[in-house]
């Protein structure tokens, strides 16, 4: 029978393992990814793809598993810098004590950009290619991300009171809208409206940023129901809960993703799902800040999708995703029961449920052909993993960052055997140094 | 002045700092510590240092924390063999359904033995120099530890049921006194007595047990009020809660380690107290398993002392301290409040606290002169760990055990630049393949 002839491509990742994370649960042993032009063409075995094509660079992963590259659904990215500045302490002290003086004191485009560099290394070499940020001074985040290869969502935050970075909430407005048109094709960049918090942000700009989102096809992001003080807090102001109240002013819907989610209701549970709303579950912040137990099974029972978040460092004090995956997994069950989230579970909601909560499942979040080649390789063979018995429970429940090998962020190679291709993190080491000791003193 | 003349030493371990644990939350920068006969001898300023000693070995660890060797104080260390063997099934289902089957079918001193050394890799690659365990064929534990250079504390198991260790209490104890008779003098370890759980031994061997702790001075190490079905089921069997049950049959002690303690009433917790017993603290193994939240916070703060353990490898599925000190510090907060648990007390959890429990810290548990010199050095130069405001905090709550760069056990160097010098992890790789091949087919 006449071989069919080679075709010719820019990368054939060969591994012991695909999880394509669609369909869920799926695990396809000795196969390979072809990407070509940016995108996967195809996942097929390992034996075919050397028949059925010549790549210009083959990557011979033997001991590995390809996933999704990690979705961060929510981040401050920045706060890298103030990682551990200022811990275990009740919520109020250090919010009002010392983060807010401090981001008052140090906050600019250079602390923007500079902490969101550091961030984008720490990310990529935990096998996250792409995160949702919401922080001051978006620009310098979009600048970082772009330098860094990585994809993110750039957060226009709004917040009703004047910072260094804006005056008022059509100051925000104003700023965030020029620089989405500025970067808006940019493949690797996508924009949300990012209101800080039904307590730091009023009715009126709420209203004109449901009328944005509506026109230009954005989606919110926004904290929500983090504690219970701001239930209180809305109760005794606007007589609604935060939910309620946001309902109102018609923020619900598919684009909104509600980060935290932690003191919700039957009910407004029920509501979510039934808006299409989403959910970033960030475990490790809302342990570390004493905010509750979120209802994860309980919302994923009603149909609410969810995805994963670091939150900012001061408030985790680690942007890895493998260590927030494996804590949802745990914390799930230790709230519901021990067949709670299962591990294959966890990953979809640290990958396709993140793309999903962006709009972005079309072409990220899962390893498909047509997809972009966001692609995790996780090195599976020390002694931590061993044995393994199913790599998707191992992936979950015993492997950490450190066993990423590679990312590729849009066929690109972002990581290298453990080496940034497009980051110093010496030098990124010497401005963390910088940094400190500016904060400091 | 004349100077004095140098000491001559083994080994001089200089450091950017140096966290001994006591007292509590004490940093040195740019310490060394000074180890000669397999102890720490002093602990100075690096230059004063310099001065005092010439050693035969020099480590300049310039951006490293040490630490006092982890403690993890609670293993069934050879049930690496089933990491991730059978996750995210209800306890029942996992026990009866899947670990028990397989243990009844492939448990034996090699099984045993090869696991055993597989967890010691692990744990020595994590920061771990001392685990208390609790298995079958204790001999073989032993003989992994001895084998790996760890310290142990080896559970002399006994059960109210026939296994293929054992037949009846007697022979579980009687198997038990010869393996201490025969090891009693090495070094690196030392013995508890370990009656699995109130469910699986009688009233009879229990009061057997409670004589022989305190004839031979041995500690006891036994799962205590893990869940709410044991609970329930001594209510309906004896007409008391276990730890009722364990305190009338004269059990309870400064020699008693509790295990898991995750279900107490603020009276039984007081009970604990006031009997000196120790807790060892799983909280991955809790939330994995759905068994519930310990009260920590609360048993602090009656005087409860209480470690750290990581329990066996299928119910976590890691055996590591770092994980598990930063969880427990994590968990503490969303239990009780976010200024629970602060960092430096979770470090001494994870060491001193550890030790105590054993009665072992006169020897262990804290870098001291004097004690032995079981020590960790802690790589915080990656950005990972960027910028680093508090070395502890930095520790507990940003790093991974990947940083761990050297261990000593003893003033022996176990792990070099992450290079275990006695164990062949190669080796151990092909042995965790061949128990899977087995255990699957």
């Amino acid at each position: 029978m006449p071989e069919t002839p080679a075709h010719s491509i820019e990368t054939l990742i060969e591994a012991r393992w695909v999880i394509p994370v669609e369909p869920s649960g799926t695990l396809l042993t000795d196969h390979s990814v072809a990407v070509d032009g940016g995108r996967i063409v195809a996942i097929l075995p390992t034996e075919e793809a050397r028949r059925h094509f010549v790549a210009q660079r083959y990557h011979r992963l033997t001991d590995h598993a390809l996933i999704p590259g990690l979705i961060n659904l929510h981040t401050h990215a920045a706060m890298t810098l103030l990682r551990g500045y200022a811990d275990d302490l009740p919520l109020m002290e250090w919010l009002k004590g010392h983060i807010w003086p401090t981001e008052n004191r140090h906050i600019s485009p250079d602390f923007v950009r500079d902490g969101t560099r550091i961030a984008c290394a720490e990310m990529l070499r935990g096998g996250t290619t792409c995160f949702n940020d919401m922080y001051f001074f978006p620009e310098a985040v979009a600048e970082a991300a772009l330098g860094a290869g990585m994809r993110a969502a750039i957060g226009l935050i709004v917040i009703d009171f004047p910072t260094a970075y804006a005056g008022d909430s059509d100051d925000y407005l104003n700023k965030g809208f020029a620089l989405r048109d500025r970067l808006r094709d940019e493949p690797l960049l996508c924009f949300t409206l990012a209101p800080h918090a039904p307590y730091t942000v009023g009715d009126k700009t709420f209203g004109k940023i449901a009328t944005f989102a509506s026109q230009l096809d954005l989606p919110i992001h926004v904290h929500l129901h983090e504690t219970e003080d701001e239930i209180r807090q809305s109760l005794a102001q606007h007589n609604l809960r935060p939910l309620a109240r946001l309902h109102n002013l018609g923020l619900l819907g598919p684009g909104l993703i509600a980060v935290h989610g932690v003191h919700l209701t039957p009910d407004e549970q029920a509501l979510l799902a039934e808006q299409g709303c989403h959910v970033a579950h960030c475990p490790a912040s809302n342990l570390k800040l004493a905010s509750g137990f979120a209802p994860v099974v309980a919302l994923a029972g009603q149909g609410v999708n969810i995805g994963i978040g670091t939150d900012g460092a001061a408030s985790n004090n680690k942007l890895d995703m493998f260590s927030e995956m494996r804590l949802a997994a745990l914390l799930a069950k230790g709230v519901a029961n021990a067949a709670a989230l299962p591990a294959h579970a966890a990953l979809q909601m640290a990958t396709l449920n993140g793309a999903r909560a962006l709009g972005l499942d079309d072409s990220i979040g899962s390893l498909a052909p047509g997809k972009l080649a966001d692609i995790v390789a996780v090195d599976l063979s020390g002694i931590e993993t061993q044995p393994c018995f199913d790599p998707i429970s191992t992936l979950v429940y015993a492997a950490g960052r450190e066993q990423v090998s590679h990312v590729w962020v849009g066929g690109e190679l972002r990581l290298d055997s453990r080496q940034l291709t497009r980051l110093d993190e010496r030098e990124l080491k010497l401005t963390a140094n910088v940094w400190q000791s500016r904060i400091t003193h």
